[in-house]
């Protein structure tokens, strides 16, 4: 069973990889530009995104395909905002999936434009699913609203307000849940969306993101302190040495560990009432393990 | 009949405005992310691509209300292409519309954000229109690709990478057509999407909108030789200390002026067809002999 989902895992990331690397076929005014964004897009990240929009729609009954230009979207909006994220003038970060970041390789330039054009390539992408149009609308409402002042920029805004002090837990969970809690809960919606799934279905398997993300973020924090550089793949420490608060700051290393347990647990609840969720559970399991 | 353009020009810009305006009720996470969007989105710029927008809709029998949400579209994309556009690491500018550019009032890190969020937004408000599903992911198709690494991003990086050597004027043709240009034809050809126009009413006001793009262009290098910083309210001159070829440098004062002549007559000539095309008839000239 396990090898089963473990295999079913690295076959939703071939599809990514196929369809993102297919993005590169050589339309970009300008090579250098090109290559900038194609450094940050298939720099081997874990999918963890378009994978929850591939098997969210996979659980209502879905077409995989058909989803599969909503999943890449996603991770498109993710690699920008890592790539902007790790601009001096925001965290200042030169180390990124185990390499040098986009900016240290190709300049600041380059490096804001990058984020820009994977941004609005994420939309273009949105308008290529095999899908009816109403559901392609909701998917860019859905994906901008994610992504937007009232999601992820909103969330890297108070990031940045936040850094030098003491953030309480209620202020970090806000901060979180907008900066990359919004992004994984769009991820698993516009699986829905995709697949043509109920409101109903969409709140719960809004629910599941929303706890993963949540259970992700502390875990990531987590690591942060615990990890090494090496088995990481990006500068360890970091959010010490920027004086930002985190979940380890907030609830020290145990409470993390047994927030993490208890949103792992309401998450797997919260689609208990479908049957081919077993994929979904075993995912959320799996990435509250990881030692990377 | 001269008067009642200009009234129609103030109308559509007061449509604008205030759509534009009742975007920044209150949904912003944070108070100074909010700030600097609106610093520069409300910092009353000429409008001219909304305008088109919603004229290319009027002229194809549309309801101009419809086309706003798409014609505001543009406007937040052509914003936050000057915010950063104007950032330190890109063309490093002090003064935009009359006043400190955003980063010099919010900081480097709030400047990338907020065009971050104006970029995610015109999305978000592209599927606010209150039109037909096919409509709103074509315009969405439409917007990205203008936009993007294809459009406007891919021309910004031929513009940084083109700064400090001498572009011939094919080079400069296809940095321009791309970096302001493919907006600029976007805007149009959004108008006509709102209004549901066949695909020969799309190509002939992309036409109209192409050469008004260049001739605009040609001119705005012009007034960045000719006029003062008073008038036209960003820094003067900026191409020289960047080094950067304008059409200027390519073709001279006079050669220059031949050439807005040349293009306006031919955008003219590709709306001859349609009865209802005086404004923006009017408009292209009013565009060419501007002074600010």
């Amino acid at each position: 069973m396990e090898k089963d989902f473990t295999q079913r895992l690295k076959q939703d990331r071939a599809l990514v990889e196929e369809y993102l690397s297919g993005f590169f076929s050589g339309e970009a005014q300008h090579a250098d530009l090109q290559e900038a964004m194609e450094y940050s897009l298939l720099a081997g990240g874990k999918r963890i995104r378009p994978v929850l929009t591939l098997e969210a729609c996979r659980l209502f009954g879905g077409e995989m395909a058909a989803a599969l230009p909503f999943a890449c979207a996603v991770e498109m909006v993710h690699t920008y905002s890592l790539i902007h994220d790790d601009l001096p003038a925001m965290d200042n970060d030169d180390l990124r999936r185990g390499r040098p970041t986009n900016h240290v390789v190709y300049g600041e330039a380059a490096a804001i434009l990058a984020g820009d054009a994977l941004l609005t390539a994420a939309f273009e992408q949105l308008t290529k699913a095999d899908l009816p149009a109403d559901r392609i609308v909701e998917a860019v409402r859905c994906l901008a609203r994610a992504a937007g002042s009232a999601g992820m920029v909103g969330g890297q805004a108070l990031d940045m307000a936040g850094e030098g002090r003491a953030l309480d837990r209620e202020e970090l969970e806000l901060l979180q849940s907008l900066k990359t809690g919004a992004l994984i809960s769009a991820s698993a919606e516009l699986g829905c969306i995709a697949a043509g799934g109920s409101s109903e279905q969409r709140a719960k398997v809004r629910a599941y993101a929303q706890n993963l993300g949540r259970a992700f973020q502390i875990r990531d924090d987590m690591l942060d302190v615990t990890s090494s550089e090496t088995e990481l793949g990006k500068t360890v420490g970091s959010d010490q040495t920027n004086e930002k608060s985190t979940f380890v700051t907030a609830l020290g290393l145990d409470g993390c560990a047994a927030s993490v347990e208890q949103l792992t647990q309401c998450g797997i609840e919260a689609l208990s009432g479908f049957e081919a969720s077993d994929f979904l559970v075993w995912l959320a399991k799996a990435l509250v393990n990881r030692t990377k």
